[in-house]
């Protein structure tokens, strides 16, 4: 299930276009741009805020909006404003890692969802972030950071920390090198201290961490592997609960439990029953 | 929470790209077409087959993708295939009436689906399609109907029947003289007895269809409407069981008990608590 594309700067978005000079080539980065200009802090935006936001030409732009409206990747509310189209989730929910992969987990998460009535999330990776398809929000919960197309920096979640350690030696130095964006004074900055950290979950096969994506919830996050069909680790599945409430030692077992079953779904050869296996 | 933006057609995606003749436009539209060429059943392809159902040279075709790649757009797996890339599922769950709508309904809708163990679907209005934006299938269910991001024409299904049935009267004239799509010999094609279902519907505030969209697993489906701040409709909960095993009427009250939680968390005047109503 691995795929082969560049990394990715830690937490943002490149917008490099190669082979520009082309008409064509400026044309199809600028398409890119006015959909960039929209994020989680800017869900719904103005033709001048777009423009600002894409470095494009108010006339440019509202042509280019234009487009992406008839074509349903924008939608116009009756405020006048802009927002992300169907058709965008439309499509995006055929990416191959990303909700088609949700699709065969959703009853086991549910299953974990149910039994330890936390937040729940199921993550791939996506160049040096981790990449959320599918979140459960414990009920009550306000904390926005787990849902389903949030992206978080490898080395700053629990999920991350598991797809970091266990992702190819390239990816883990290209981590290790970059800058480390501290979220909390509990986010783990100094590559030294990551480099442990990652050997730790390789060897006990959970990570844990605490308080380091959010300063004002204290929040325990425990994460373990969850394996595809070559027994390589495809996804990471972790539970995150208000600090203090439960020991990561009390939500190992159940998590593990559950990405066994995950992996067992997706034809992890270690997943299968013995059995089976010796046939 | 409604939109403006142009109906599109039933079940179809619309190419045709507005103001033409600039060099510019002709690029963004092939970079949509690009994106247009995977579908559910198209969910990886080669770049000979994207080069196809797109209609343009294998050289741009390498270009675009090229681009999109690197953007996050798209991804390439090992073997040498493209498929959707998580850029645009995080892209997609931005959409305001998509995931974000989801976010606030999720802890309802997942105590509907502990409750019946159906297939359950919360759906809104895309043009003349109703899409999915949860999905949670029944344990052992293996249609495929149901998923976060699918698209159905509204007259074929029950949540599509309630959006229809509380949609403007351009909207519905709009689906009514065009074609209705038959996909089983139960499916509402005809216009007088779509006209006199919708009525139904809007008599009573439950839709339901049988096996109107699959004939080789004869189903169930019966959908209530969900509604927002100003009492208009926003969205359709629905579930799915297997034909002959729960009647329509043991379903809607827990449906009707389930749209109306999440339509009091939305705002609803009409679903506020009577005290809060009169202050």
């Amino acid at each position: 299930m691995s795929t082969t594309r560049p990394l990715r700067p830690v937490g943002g978005r490149s917008r490099e276009v190669p082979g520009s000079g082309q008409g064509s080539a400026t044309a199809a980065s600028r398409v890119l741009a006015v959909l960039d200009a929209f994020g989680p802090a800017h869900a719904t935006l103005t033709l001048s805020e777009i423009s600002r936001r894409a470095g494009l030409s108010l006339t440019t732009t509202h042509r280019l909006v234009g487009e992406l409206r008839v074509w349903g990747a924008l939608e116009r509310s009756e405020d006048g404003r802009y927002g992300i189209g169907l058709r965008l989730l439309e499509l995006g929910a055929l990416a191959p890692h990303g909700l088609q992969l949700r699709e065969l987990a959703v009853p086991y998460v549910d299953d974990l969802h149910q039994a330890t009535r936390a937040n729940v999330v199921l993550g791939v990776r996506d160049g040096a972030d981790v990449v959320y398809v599918e979140a459960l929000r414990a009920r009550g919960a306000v904390r926005l950071m787990s849902r389903i197309g949030g992206r978080w920096p490898l080395h700053a979640t629990g999920t991350g920390q598991v797809l970091l350690a266990f992702a190819g030696p390239e990816v883990q130095e290209e981590v290790l090198s970059g800058p480390l964006t501290s979220f909390t004074p509990h986010t783990i900055t100094d590559p030294a201290a990551l480099r442990r950290t990652l050997a730790e979950v390789r060897r006990t096969g959970v990570a844990v961490a605490e308080n380091q994506l959010t300063a004002d919830a204290p929040a325990l996050a425990v994460a373990v592997p969850v394996r595809g069909r070559g027994d390589e680790v495809v996804a990471a599945l972790g539970v995150t609960v208000a600090a203090g409430t439960t020991q990561a030692s009390a939500l190992a077992p159940v998590l593990n439990a559950t990405a066994r079953g995950i992996s067992r779904a997706l034809g992890a050869p270690s997943a299968q029953p013995p059995s089976r296996r010796c046939t």
